[in-house]
């Protein structure tokens, strides 16, 4: 397993012009691959700071440096990587005809600064380019190969996978195995707690578990030597806290969701209040979806949920819009309205404003309507702001939807299924 | 001017799973403060390459590190910080007792792994948290301020705020006066042309400008030792570019259309298919939003916009989903079921499959009812993904409604106002 470093250069991923792309690039090649990001770091278009970078990661097997080639004279990384490597600048003349062709087949004239482009430390390996003006090159110092790329996003990954892919290999001889397992509803230290045991277990079969928190899911990630001691890692946390698993692997949730429909050959169709269209918009996030996906209904208004998907008005006022009846009868109505066997509603008091000693900011009714009925859930998440409650809202109402099409409705908290006269008449009730 | 190194920790931002938000949060607010980062490291959940980096980068003013301070076994952060500064962890009672009232507060009890969290060097300043379960600390060491800030994005960008942003002082002496302006449209490169003379104009007034590309919009940076200044340069560049602004100041774009609604008394209703409900999320993202939206309609699928917005079946035979007639009809339809002023319908090949040699992927249609008839736009954005499809989609809908709003359709390219029987017809046509 090779050990990278990755050095970007240029000001302007320092000052908050430009958010770095290239490394993230490299980062997201290593899953497959035989090696391993050590560290990452950026600094200036200085000389100084680049050798001196050089010469912290060159305890890596491979440095990846990305900027700092292009004709003008605050690039500074060829200087520096002469600097570094003991090594002095020479002119390659072949470098420069390519790009005099490259020039004049494009009807322009190359500049004094573009002749820059042309210099090498002399012991350098050159790496021609076919997409953009700036050859790289690479220098083996001290035990590091070193690989000296420009910052241009596209033509960065051209030079990954034209001159670094190769070198880096593949892991199909080792078959390190990983996968990732995405929870949503606890937070993280209960998913731990309940997770005791696995450090132990990873450690026997030399394997590694992390936790990440990205709102509002929790991932972790397990990675052991081989197929057989994965599944072992797997099985152990499916048993403690499967109940909790929204996707795994490389399939994002939305796209699980959508699968399951489509594999059960079945629609869902929307009512979102405070959500506003954000459940529509991750139900159509993945292409494909036209397979699972209709139509839904935005009602915003009270009146919208009477007109467009028939909730009673005079529940609407004796309940509210945020109720276990209300937001039933607005599941019940999207899914009739669509003639769709699954209908899903959300109706809360996203704030900041708008909340009640009763249902105060935070509060969220959800309801799944399904063939065997209409099921309920409320929660509540005080001190949220309004982005994060309506994030988190999608999640449980999908979840909801993902569990009833995998069977797994049983193992959580909700009420129902009622059935449809029982929504009619306005049954429903939280705790 | 103060020198500030950042450090971020944790495997998931080497390993590819997650893009660093937080360094890049802190270099944005450079702008208009007193410092300027020096450099940027990413390492692993390792405690001696914690401290090594901490050690190299003790020659800046200010270090602020991101991560590590979870209640969970693979954070290190704190032990690092520890022996680093040549101190010892100490368990806080204070702070223990706020993890406790606030577990309290939301009815669960605090894991044993909680009690972690309460542990800072003996020496640090323990920074408290109004967000989340860890607080944070700050270490004085051999001449540098360490900030250890929780890495969630949303409590990293509040510590920031609370704890950072005041130490760091601002630049009110030199440029007393700043603002932001956002365009959606051109791209940067025609943006700068336009705006050819800028600098020059700048320099002049001992000012400063700024681009930033952030997909879909591009911001202008604009400053100023004063206001009178300041509305110089706003003016020069709003006469050249000010057909494409879509916010300015604090105000986000979509906040600003639901301000012009409201100042207008009117609602717009949205009929969507291929963003799926972005288009609504975006309306209600902005707390009040209930002033100007109360309902929209998810038409997916082709029978979804016949029942739903009332589009003709024979239209949509004869021109397909994606064409001017279809989404003018949904305009026209869901202003008309909403009983609103104004109705906004996207239909569009957001891809990756479904495209066609007359409407490739990437081609969109746009219509805005208005009570003076429906216009009608369409774009096509080749080479984009369906994610950038989608959110390009919401802003050039959005930017129609604006501009309306703002009196301000006539400086763009469009067709129409249409009447009502016009639609009917399935008169509108793109060019």
């Amino acid at each position: 397993m090779k050990r990278l470093g990755l050095l970007c250069i240029g000001d302007e991923l320092l000052d908050g012009r430009v958010r770095d792309k290239n490394a993230h690039h490299v980062m997201m090649r290593g899953e497959d691959r035989l090696f391993k990001v050590v560290e990452m770091r950026v600094v200036r278009d200085d000389e100084a700071h680049i050798i001196a970078a050089l010469d912290a990661m060159s305890t890596a097997d491979i440095i990846v440096v990305s900027g700092g080639l292009g004709p003008t004279a605050d690039d500074r990384t060829r200087d520096a990587a002469a600097n570094w490597s003991e090594d002095t600048l020479l002119h390659d003349e072949t470098s420069l005809q390519r790009l005099q062709a490259r020039a004049a087949a494009r009807g322009y004239t190359l500049s004094e600064n573009n002749r820059r482009q042309c210099s090498f430390p002399s012991r350098a390996t050159i790496l021609a380019t076919e997409v953009g003006t700036a050859p790289g090159f690479r220098v083996d110092h001290k035990g590091t190969q070193a690989f000296f790329f420009p910052g241009v996003p596209r033509e960065f990954q051209w030079f990954v996978q034209r001159y670094l892919l190769p070198v880096l290999g593949t892991d199909s001889d080792q078959q390190a195995a990983t996968t990732r397992l995405q929870f949503y509803g606890p937070g993280e230290s209960k998913l731990e707690t309940d997770l005791a045991g696995i450090e132990e277990l990873a450690t026997r079969l030399q394997g590694r578990v992390g936790y990440r928190a990205s709102f509002p899911r929790i991932e972790v990630s397990l990675k052991a030597p081989e197929e057989e001691a994965l599944a072992e890692m797997v099985t152990f946390v499916k048993e403690r806290i499967g109940t909790y698993l929204i996707t795994e692997g490389h399939e994002t949730f939305f796209a699980r969701v959508g699968r399951r429909l489509k594999e059960a050959q079945a629609t869902v169709a929307v009512a979102e209040s405070c959500t506003g269209g954000m459940l529509g918009a991750a139900l159509t996030e993945t292409p494909g979806s036209s397979a699972w996906f209709e139509r839904g209904f935005l009602t915003y208004a009270n009146q919208a949920k009477i007109d467009a998907v028939g909730v009673h008005p005079e529940l609407l006022e004796k309940e509210g819009a945020v109720s276990a009846a209300v937001v039933c009868q607005m599941a019940r109505g999207a899914a009739r309205e669509a003639g769709a066997p699954f209908g899903l509603a959300i109706s809360g008091v996203a704030g900041p404003a708008g909340g009640t000693p009763e249902k105060p900011v935070g509060t969220v009714d959800f309801a799944l309507a399904t063939p065997e009925g209409t099921y309920h859930r409320r929660t509540y998440s005080p001190g949220r702001d309004r982005d994060d409650i309506r994030l988190a809202s999608v999640y449980t109402a999908l979840s909801l939807l993902l569990w009833r099409l995998e069977d797994r409705l049983e193992a959580h908290t909700l009420r129902g299924p009622f059935d449809d006269r029982q929504v009619d008449l306005g049954v429903p009730q939280p705790d």
